[in-house]
């Protein structure tokens, strides 16, 4: 691939191909190894954007592979200011640097950047387009958590949960599992939040099974993924505001007595913890199901991934690696329970 | 040199001796090969006013010589607001830094800075003062250009387009020009925005041929540089400001009407492409005449040679250096002509 | 140590321990070695809160021991904007970093960083909280400057001058100095301004002597150390604000008329130089007991100490460590008349 603007163009090899380079890097990513593949090349790390987490994870991850980053954040450039087109500042950023991340508030404005450089392009989201680098990094916590637990990706249920009008993350995964076969989702969001239909047509006509409702608290037969998204409050329309609180909040009680003992429960994060936020729970936090921080852990291995693969650098993750020449803890959270879990492969 | 804060210290001999240097850089700055010469040493880039490509480049040149580089933006430090002089933030940030770059609105702000440290300090533009490093490149493209095109610089007929009064680029520009031999400059101003009369004595002084208009579509016999700038239109003080747009716009037309087959077309960049703007038309972006990429470009090698050559380390890019360990495309842009093209001394 | 997140956990003997590594990382902050120790490593600096020169000193730091940075500034993240908990924010970014700084307005939002990670987190000032970074470059400060001097810490007399009620920075580093013996202190505050009676009271149990006066020009008999700190005016309560002025100005006529030849003069920075201001004075800039700078420039080797004792990296510095290969000037500021005097221990 010469850009990573969409998941539309991933088959399930393309996937596969990039997990396995993702599970190269992982000893560099949970920092046992050292890799200088990159050394001498620089990122330019474009956020139009504020999103501090996904800056400083494709940040981290440049930085793991040997390279240095140049960062810029804010809705323009100076440049931009005085009338230049996102083709110019492309064009010129691109004669400093070795790969650009770019993260816009305008649907396409990426796909622009590419347009007029040679040099990869990643998206790092596009407003209400894509966020591509996050699909791939949730699919393959999915395959990590089921290789622990001895599951498989072809014919798993996987609920999907929230806003699913508006999470361009939920309509970006449900692309990327319905490259498997036979899935069972359950797709529940109040109503006038439903997942788009079109997106449901595609995903149905791949021969996969959907059901849709709007109340969570139901048993989830069989249930291996509940993926949550936060709800927007000034998004909600229906008639009982405070019904809509109670009834979309996913804690423990809900996991507890509706979903399973090795449902695994995943978040694209941020996650609302003020009070009376209708988000993911604290309540959940020691909780082994909750697979949110491996989730964003993840992050760094794929999208040293993304890097190595749109770079041609793949090969040299596979060599022998130098061991970290500083200390490490054996997990990084208070609360995790399997951070250091073998990885394998998804449908393996 | 201890500090590079002006182009007026430059002699023909400095100059050839940067640009020595500069294409020593180029395989590293085209991506070819890689450079350690900086390494562990760190750059503080202090851009007080925002120019985010100025910042961009500086900062990638550091990381291509090995070093690693800490940013500022914004208007002033935290320090400052709380009254802290240029001379102390200087001195102190000179104890955590190894070379800085400072930006700043005001005019001999960067020679403060300077004045109060040993370490080197480079003037990334101080307002209306100077901006030498862009002066610096320019004259470095046309010699690349040049070496191309088997044109020599003594003799050769140079026009300046655009707000000749405000433009700190084509007066450090010119200044550098003078240096070499029997020049012709057409200066291609509107009426009160001519290039300052004492800058006009001195090239003249130095034996060059000065012809100063106010039309800019007139043909220019023999023309081997037209570099066009932007009028900023609330400069603008004719009467006809409608007339203004359509005779300082450079486009096509202009360039096949007014100039010649080998004409070197260069801008300082950013050009304003929203529309009805008076400035560089895109309609030239597929001519190979058109050399603003390359000129944006060939900021990175000399900047790494400023860097190089104010630290001491010239000699470690002449020494073999290792291949690239990833994949570099053989041109950044889409409409790339000849960005690979050899670079050969000026007036050789 | 886990963290560092105060002073108090510190005794005399993790202060000299410190010190040592600090010792050893003198000749690379000082850029006569290249150190790699932490080559592949990452640190995230999260500055809610604006403090450049802390922040560039940080990053200096690492960067010094082979390491990459990722800066955030600003007072929030995009994530907590909507409402992610700081709990969340330190376990998300302590997967993709290998240590974090934290500088936060509000006490103890450090600690609350701390107690979501298993990496290292380093208190880059909490608000009205603590600063120990600062504190023991401080100390490291006057251990240089009495090795030089001849003199011992142990029975030293300490002046600190100025806010004592506000400075956090006075308040650590006497704190610190009380783990030494038999020191004299002389609290030097306007009315209202005085050192906290809890602090004078915990210094006073370990058999320091304390003496304390509102009037600065009087002399100070066998004055090891002046250290003085920025009075902010609006925090000044007299009657008389136009005496608060000319009473609090640390100036070469108090030095020369109340402290001795061998004081050593020193000062949090940032020092307020407008016209007026009630801060240290520039008239002091070539006076060599000025120690200012060799203080600032301090904070390089004694960040650099830290992470490698936080991140088990201290050996690395004392192995043989290979010559900088570029040049770096014998005295970093102008007036800097013994930055490059040999260091020893405290108190040996």
């Amino acid at each position: 691939m010469a850009h990573l603007l969409s998941v539309d163009p991933f088959d399930r090899h393309a996937v596969e191909r990039l997990f396995a380079v993702a599970r190269g890097a992982e000893p560099v990513a949970r920092r046992r190894k050292v890799c200088r593949a990159l050394e001498g090349a620089v990122l330019g790390n474009l956020f139009f954007e504020a999103s501090t987490r996904t800056r400083i994870s494709f940040a981290a991850a440049f930085c793991r592979l040997g390279g240095s980053v140049c960062d810029t954040t804010g809705f323009t450039f100076s440049s931009m200011a005085k009338g230049e087109s996102i083709q110019d500042t492309s064009r010129v950023i691109s004669g400093y640097v070795d790969a650009l991340v770019v993260r816009h508030p305008e649907r396409g404005a990426v796909a622009q950047f590419a347009q007029a450089t040679n040099i990869p392009v990643v998206n790092g989201g596009d407003g209400p387009g894509e966020h591509p680098s996050q699909a791939l990094l949730d699919l393959y916590t999915i395959g990590n958590e089921f290789a622990r637990l001895g599951k498989r990706l072809d014919g798993a249920h996987v609920a999907l949960i929230g806003d699913l009008k508006h999470g361009r993350t939920v309509h970006s995964l449900i692309k990327l599992l319905s490259l498997y076969r036979g899935l069972r989702f359950t797709l529940i969001a109040p109503a006038g939040l439903e997942m788009p239909a079109e997106l449901c047509e595609a995903v149905g006509a791949r021969d996969h099974h959907i059901e849709t409702r709007q109340v969570l608290r139901q048993p989830l037969k069989d249930l291996d993924v509940a993926y949550a998204t936060r709800i927007q409050r000034e998004r909600f329309t229906g008639e009982q505001p405070e019904g809509y609180t109670a009834d979309f909040r996913v804690d423990k009680a809900f996991l507890d007595e509706c979903c399973g003992e090795t449902t695994v429960l995943m978040h694209p994060l941020p996650r609302d913890s003020t009070a009376g936020a209708n988000d993911l729970s604290t309540d959940l936090d020691a909780d082994p199901r909750l697979a949110i921080f491996r989730q964003s852990d993840s992050g760094v291995a794929v999208r040293m991934a993304i890097f190595a693969t749109l770079l041609g650098a793949e090969r040299q993750l596979q060599g022998p690696l130098r061991d970290v020449t500083w200390r490490t803890p054996s997990a990084i959270g208070p609360n995790d329970a399997c951070s250091d879990m073998p990885s394998a492969s998804i449908g393996a």
